[in-house]
């Protein structure tokens, strides 16, 4: 862990609140390249109708525009939650340096949960990866949405909407 | 296999020709429903600096803006390699039905080759393989391409460039 971490996490978490403010499922995520943000992105799947607006995948487009280049060497990604396995895999492609995450994703993390693809070692690139950086903020995120959607549900089914 | 496997593949083989042409390589895709094509892709790394413009997730975002939603249920995508970690967890992501691919990729396909990501039974989510529809055809195509970048790097090299 780095001491800035912290502080680049924080950025990853205005974004994932963002992503709550307009209903979507609260995941953030920036690229930091020689401590300065190149790219930033939250969740925008159901407002775009896009499968791949994660997070992860805005923040990395939007540096390689930034850099014009593909290959995001030098930089490394931060976000609020263990990267999918399209993520992960973006990273690879992508060649960033290095991906800091906040909580695990059991139900689709692929960084540690289920599939550890960053350890693949016959891919063409190596990420390095630190968990668990802000993990308590980034997991109340997410308890916190889903707690106001049941609730909202309720709240709907008993007033029969 | 279907009788109308190949017939969609050969439209795959377009999009990686329009690759080539523009010396990206030569990868394709088209997603397919109701027998009818609504998102077609083909390989824009190096054009467009962007990381994430393979074919397949070009061929995707087209679909699901085509369908305005991010769930592609009922869709097939074809592609003519095996696709890489991104691309199968992509797959996932935007509930594609099936896909079939033509070459295997033993670098970094991640359907057989590598990892094979769309076995894992804890995904939400379940997808249909079919592999080596016009194989030869697929194979071919890359080959071809790296073979004349070796020839063009060589003369080149000859010529002082």
């Amino acid at each position: 862990m780095l001491i800035s971490d912290e502080l680049w996490m924080t950025e990853a978490i205005l974004e994932a609140n963002k992503a709550a403010r307009i209903g979507e499922v609260p995941i953030g995520a920036v690229v930091v390249y020689n401590d300065w943000i190149i790219g930033r992105g939250h969740n925008l799947r159901e407002t775009t109708f896009d499968p791949l607006a994660h997070a992860e995948m805005i923040a990395m487009r939007e540096a390689s525009i930034f850099n014009q280049a593909w290959r995001l060497s030098g930089c490394t990604l931060y976000v609020t939650l263990e990267p999918c396995p399209m993520c992960a895999g973006a990273l690879i492609q992508s060649r960033v340096d290095r991906v800091v995450y906040g909580a695990r994703d059991p139900k689709a993390g692929c960084v540690h949960s289920l599939i550890p693809i960053l350890n693949e070692q016959r891919f063409n690139h190596r990420v390095q990866v630190t968990e668990g950086i802000l993990h308590e903020q980034c997991s109340a995120l997410l308890t916190h949405f889903f707690k106001q959607l049941r609730a909202n549900k309720k709240k709907n089914h008993i007033q029969g909407v």
